[in-house]
């Protein structure tokens, strides 16, 4: 290992035209992921909107509806800037203070029709504020019936486009998952996870905490420190998980599609949907500072689900379906090595 | 006005057996409520879970499914005590740092089946810590079609219980009240209002603020400061307010009960039960701090509707009944003096 300083800052000096080519995969992962979702679902169709912001930038939000397998699926792109990071980042990114900001992402989810097929969730974003810049992101599984196989194809597909760059990536981020989609009030995970990260930076942090507002759950201390990365293997790493989702997602759907079900199963799924919008609304920075600040509330909550239930005081019965998904898959597992 | 020193400690010191007075008094609302509640359903039923919490006391959640009326009820006395009051409150009431702290309370909201008859919450607490106490609650109208005479009358009926205590209270707490049922990323209020306070202690202060975390809309400030009160006054106020939900409510679930409607209307009902979500969830300080520390988690989320919409970009056709309710019901009104 060459030992680089990591304040070396032409090692670390992003491209001249960083945010066009981030800019440019993002987009590209939008069209890619809605292509093959449309050949997935094989009737539905995406229709945009595109949007500006009046502090800066803008985005195109795309969503479909009442697909034969999706129910709703929404992929949204944008490309913001500004005169100033919220406050919620600069207490993570302190040398950003002063600065200017550019971000540009690409997130999705999608509530597909079947309880046999998991909800999914992916999101990857790139910072530039000044001195620093940084890639944040991950994918997420959320299954309402369980199928162990399906969590382990998900979670080894990311293992495999993690460990092309680094074999701590996908421990270390695997592991961050597990505790960022996690319900304190319910103690359960929101799924089986897949990989979350944020600042990666390329400065030997893996992990850059602690939870800063208090909205998530705990967070993972004590991690290995790398060898500085520059920019070029950071985006290189992002596009490869872009790249993963489809063929991670798409076989367990295709796989799952044609399993009958009736109105138990239905209405467990409605259920369980409650718990996407309990995290995504109590806990999820992403959603709630959009939603506090002067994001474009209606792409904000596209990641909602189109029907929802609750049920007081509901728990599932014993050796059933519907109690192994508690007992087996909302927990930490540890699905690559699954056998 | 006879001046009273503020620091007058026997003028402002509870009763011997304030404890007792209070939680007697929020359980009697609680079995007044669901009696009258039943009595109007006609068929449902309330059925009651006792819970005790680990650090100290416990409650009684009564909940009420698939009514004939109510399509879910839920109304849940507490009384709990322990070591120290949680920062936020803590923020609010300096002088209660280093107490145990006592809380007793009702609280109730009900999704009535007919999108006609409108959601309703309504709270009630008392706190005591160290040498501090307070009175807070309030109730409040939420109408999926709305009708200007059914608004009217909710708030007529809170006003005279209000006026009968103080001219004061009514124009500050129907106003606090608008202001924190507001759902920002929305730009609408939550319904058409009611009443809210907190932080009532008789010492001349109608309005405590501001807003101390950030999580609800921006409160009021440059409001009348009134003589003291001692604790006798504001018990009965809080007695006279509690005593007015069935008498504000019922005639306009009455009235409104045998409307005929149609899938339009209940579509337009389960997506407006979203916003009932989200503010819940998003900005209520009570729900969010429940569920942050060591609430029960099925009690809180009693509040949550038992079947709820989202859609994607949904806006009202103008000159509709749905259209009305953003144009009309969604903002301030002085609807106390509604023509």
């Amino acid at each position: 290992m060459t030992a680089i300083n990591t304040n070396n800052t032409e090692f670390f000096a992003p491209p001249a035209d960083s945010q066009e080519r981030v800019s440019q995969f993002m987009k590209q992962l939008q069209d890619e992921i809605c292509a093959g979702l449309e050949e997935l679902d094989g009737e539905g169709k995406f229709r945009e909107d595109s949007w500006q912001r009046e502090e800066g930038g803008g985005g195109r939000s795309r969503i479909l509806n009442e697909g034969a397998l999706l129910e709703q699926g929404g992929v949204n792109f944008s490309e913001v800037w500004g005169s100033q990071l919220p406050p919620s980042i600069l207490k993570q990114r302190p040398e950003a203070a002063g600065h200017g900001f550019y971000a540009t992402g690409t997130s999705m989810v999608l509530h597909p029709r079947s309880p046999y097929i998991p909800t999914v969730h992916l999101n990857y974003r790139y910072f530039e504020a000044g001195p620093v810049w940084w890639f944040g992101g991950g994918a997420d599984l959320t299954p309402y019936y369980g199928f162990t196989e399906d969590a382990s194809h998900f979670h080894k597909s990311f293992k495999a486009a993690c460990d092309k760059h680094h074999q701590e990536y996908y421990p270390v981020f695997k592991r961050w998952c597990d505790e960022y989609f996690y319900l304190k009030h319910r103690q359960e995970t929101r799924g089986v996870g897949g990989l979350f990260f944020d600042y990666q930076d390329g400065k030997g942090s893996l992990y850059r905490g602690p939870n800063p507002d208090g909205i998530a759950g705990t967070y993972s201390k004590n991690l290995p420190e790398l060898e500085p990365r520059n920019w070029e293997d950071l985006f290189s790493f992002i596009q490869d998980c872009g790249r993963t989702f489809l063929p991670a997602y798409v076989p367990i759907a295709q796989k799952r599609r044609n399993l009958e079900y009736g109105d138990r199963e239905r209405n467990f799924q409605l259920y369980r949907r409650g718990r996407y919008v309990e995290f995504n609304l109590v806990y999820d920075r992403g959603t709630i500072f959009g939603l506090q600040t002067n994001g474009r509330t209606e792409s904000i909550l596209m990641s909602l689900p189109p029907l929802v239930r609750w049920q007081y005081s509901y728990y599932p019965e014993p050796n059933t379906p519907e109690a192994e998904l508690y007992d087996l898959f909302l927990k930490p597992q540890d699905w690559a090595n699954w056998q």
